[in-house]
């Protein structure tokens, strides 16, 4: 049912620290697991990881603004021979068995992270109101959140009753060291030119808090590096993947660019 | 009908005092009951073991901002032969006489709340005005509604009119001694690590008010004894479980974490 | 049509003034009447006299902020044949006769107060713009409104040119010894109770303004006198039927708690 | 086609001056025509005189904010043959030759207000745009819309472009000897009591702007001519009629019921 | 197809300028044009004019807040065979060559604004969206749109991305021997009324911006000569047509009937 | 299957810098883009010049604020079958291996920019949770934005989750010579009046930020060259396709007429 919710090979993955023991020791119970940090570190790499080791089907979910219950959960839609129930990516996950991960869930509106309450205690069942059917969650079903606390505001935060059901995860920008290996696999980059990179993101998250609403991403320097990969300057690489993206401050812009500068 | 919403096996539940009896004298007239404390205290399993105790089915709906009347009440759906109402999760336990629990009824949309006013009187009537259907309720059928005070603000409170027909009950943590076995009997854990979570927690709800929205609740505690019976050390466990969903804050995390290394 | 509307059984009623005989001249000239007073004292049940005493049908509809009009008026619905007209609570009272009780009127949307205009003076017509239809009103029809005045902001509020349409009678809770008799008589208690509950109520309504919204209703003492019936002794049946729902408030809940003591 | 929209017998009107004559020439012209004054002084009446008199089949709707050109204008609806345009009471108007009285435009959305800009020029057509049908109006139509300047706010206000395409009319309440006579006309009531009556109105006036939003109503003298018709004595009609439903103000009534002592 | 768009008889127009010049040159490239003026000005009718002129069919649409891009452009309606695409009127006016008349285009919504992006750069094209389809505009059609710069706030204001797509026309009111012709051909006027009623439209104006929002439109004193057609007094006409509509300003009504008093 | 979208002629773009190149590493590897400019200034023909040299049909969507997920993703549609899923304009070139340009995606609603998550980054699939289909993009699939930084506000700013996933480029208006070539080729004007709408263009974004929210875009200097090629003059051009679309300010006009004249 779910075979298309496989991942077949082993994502790239380099652990922070003791979190994959951690995972398996709350997958072994089922509770339910936050992921918070920033973006582009890893989380959602870390999750499908886990879905591989763990051999379980992942079901993600983007949330934003404006998703609802109903899209989480499923709803009727019109056939030829009347209505027919729907079951949404939640339910999905629900009754067939498999990792069901929430990606940024204090975006979406209140009633998504009230619908997963029932899912989080022992109970473990998701009532389908609209057609009346209690699911009971199969064996294998767990459910994975992630937040990122620089988001969280006075207006978009997780409510006392649901952040208490989880257990929770912290992550954030790897060691240079690792880093600079990430950047080299992702993007078939020689040690070099992804330390220069490395280097360049730790002076961006420096900026952040002094204009810039974050530093350069893991991802980031990637994406450098495979521009590099085709020709591209070291320099006009990091000004197309990190200055330009980052920031429209002349100033931030120029302390930006001249950090590249200085690593070369 | 409802044999899907009966509980079979008795939830586990230790009184904190008078509340059975209470509840029973109530149930005996069919007044609505409304439970008032804490998130992760267990009203859910309170109301989930008088179910199990009167032998009645249980139909819970957590309440949330987007949830109407119609999701309460039920609505028509489209058919092959034209439409078809469909009772909502409200209808089903007043129609066949269950219990209708409405968790954190506060969070609904108002109409959510008149709705039940007819059947929250001697009246006893639901009134689907959809279908021009006066519904009386079953003899069974009782309504029971929860809801947390340190939520309750100015715009999100319940309507005197709505407040003045229930009868209340305030439940919140229980006891030292209390909560220990209740740890020790959900995580299966022995006493001497129960007692350390237990303590834990109460540092942690001294910070109440301190910065933290609230202190751990039973729910954690029994979270961290799950991991710990996976061979999850006691100060990781309370980290992943406890300090690390409780809050984002540097210094209330330090304040939690000797909290927990004053425990060892 | 509107059997299933009327009302087989006295509704127990205890005058508190010229109310019935007001109502009666009203009705006579099928003027529309507001009934205005606090919750829980007796609008309700008021209404539900008079259609008794007058041997007509009565349709009520609690009226809430996400009512509209086509909720009273009526709607078409999607039949195997095409489309079927169905009509609203408002429309079948008008069409047939019955009393129409609109509850908390102030609480539904500006279209529905637009909405009886037409239906509360001379023309007495119920236009039905969805299929071009007027309904002239049958000659039994009657309208009736009621609103909390202590709930009416400059938000929500009637429209002058919907007030001026209506007789309005007063409401009041009842008088210390009637409001015992009432007590007795719906929780069969004996006199000496019930007189300690009418106390109770008459100091919490002392605190209405000083912390509290409102004060004990009848239905509040009513509550109380079902759980004495039960065995629950007085001061836990005042506790979960009068504190704990009026109040959060430490302070407030010591006040109502020594009025209790004090009482015994 | 509109025959059920035709007026049969005169509607009772007494003239304040030249209105007969000014609508009669705006009529001559199809002049669309705004009729200006307060609640409950005989806007309708004089619409429903005028259209008696023209021998016009008269169309009115109570416009509200949650009115939308669509309620106006038609919509289409299923049919077991697919889908069936239907026309709303707008449309009714300008295609059968009826005056269309838009009571309290200023209430609805600004949509209804632009879809009849059309309709108020030369072109005198309205296009249906989701059929894309241009309905050239019959040559009998005409437009009539009220409103009341006390509610005129800077949110809710005819737009120049629309005001500026309506020839207009003042209304007030009529003098006294006029008021007395219609009182004593539509309540059946002789002239002593009538007089008295419009003496109250009067000295409600007055109040207006002291605490009063508006004065009562001529419509208010007639409800309790009626009351007194069955019995109901002179001070309880005021006070049921006109004291209770104008306010809820203890010293604004005390203001009131000193003003009906002092007729007496 | 667009026949019942055609204008058969040429549209009276008294040109301000050098604007039929102009147009003519925007529409010989077919760019997009925008008409700028108060309303009653002339702008709708200079647009009927050009159409006539240039023997294009005219699609008009008064835009509003509530309006969609799908109320535009057009939706699926249900058929008896499943779903069926129903162009909207621009769709219609971009698929057979029409010119497209936007009235008033700042009172819709974004979507609508964008919606014209495409259509007014050298693309020429229209995505429907909801059906994939690219529609390539008939090499006749134009687009043009008013606005009035008296009404531009923050809040509604064109982007510049879509301003700086038109050449734009400015419209004012006439000069006073033209507007008296314009009064004298619309309403059958002798010239010295006439001239009355643009001597007093000018002193109207002049009140513009001390209290008034707007003076006297050209329409307002054909609407004042045509009820003088039937025999209206001058001062009465002016009254009604004129000063009511305008203000309900009591100063700012006496200043007006003494501009009135002193013209005759 | 999308032949219509197809770029059959080459698109005329002169570039400003190296923007070609760095396109064509990033389209080597799939990275998504970002284009950074202000409205007028070639961002849209860069992007469909792009796709020509590329040979990738290109599916442009003007995003707006009223655009959901559901615009670009697809939805059912109702057919005599039952319901039929209907490809969004990006699921389109998902699938079928199109160039993606979302223009002016900050203006859209939040769940349009998260739903691109998952197709930028190493996943590169299209979650249609509504039919629970992964779409895994098409090896030639790629995704183009662009957005206006001087549109840029608090309310309205992709987030950094967003943001961190692509390579930007910038944009701005092209230097005087080449502004210049340009407008002589889009308006077949000779060099000396082109070169006259350069030195207006350039006096009027000197204006910028003196009460101009923008200068003239190069669009409107070929608008002006257009109508001088139908026989206006320069300075009618320029007022009525720069000066009177930029600004309804009486000074601002005066400036940008007085720049006009200057340069004739």
């Amino acid at each position: 049912m779910l075979d298309d919710y496989l991942i077949a090979d082993e994502p790239y993955y380099r652990p922070l620290g003791n979190e994959i023991a951690l995972f398996e020791a709350a997958y072994a119970h089922r509770l339910p697991v936050m992921l918070k940090g920033p973006t582009g570190c890893g989380k959602t790499r870390f999750v499908e990881h886990m879905a591989w080791r763990l051999k379980r089907p992942i079901v993600t979910v983007s949330c934003h603004e404006d998703m609802t219950a109903s899209d989480l959960v499923g709803r009727f839609l019109l056939d030829a021979n009347g209505t027919l129930w729907h079951d949404g990516p939640l339910t999905l996950a629900v009754r067939h068995g498999a990792i069901c991960y929430l990606d940024e869930i204090v975006e979406a509106r209140q009633d998504t992270t009230v619908i997963i309450h029932s899912l989080t205690d022992d109970r473990r069942i998701l009532p389908l109101e609209k057609k009346n059917e209690l699911v009971r969650a199969h064996a294998d079903f767990q459910l994975v959140i992630s937040y990122n606390p620089g988001y969280q505001s006075v207006l978009k935060d997780l409510k006392e009753s649901t952040k208490q059901r989880f257990v929770a995860l912290d992550f954030d920008y790897p060691a240079a060291e690792l880093e600079a290996k990430i950047v080299m696999h992702e993007a078939s980059l020689p040690p070099a030119p992804a330390k220069l990179l490395v280097t360049v993101a730790a002076k961006s998250r420096n900026l952040k808090g002094h204009g810039l609403e974050e530093g350069a991403s893991t991802r980031m320097l990637i994406n450098a590096g495979l521009l590099m990969s085709k020709g591209v300057s070291f320099a006009e690489a990091c000004q197309v993947a990190i200055v330009i993206p980052l920031t429209d401050d002349a100033d931030l812009r120029d302390a930006l660019r001249s950090a590249v500068a200085a690593c070369q």
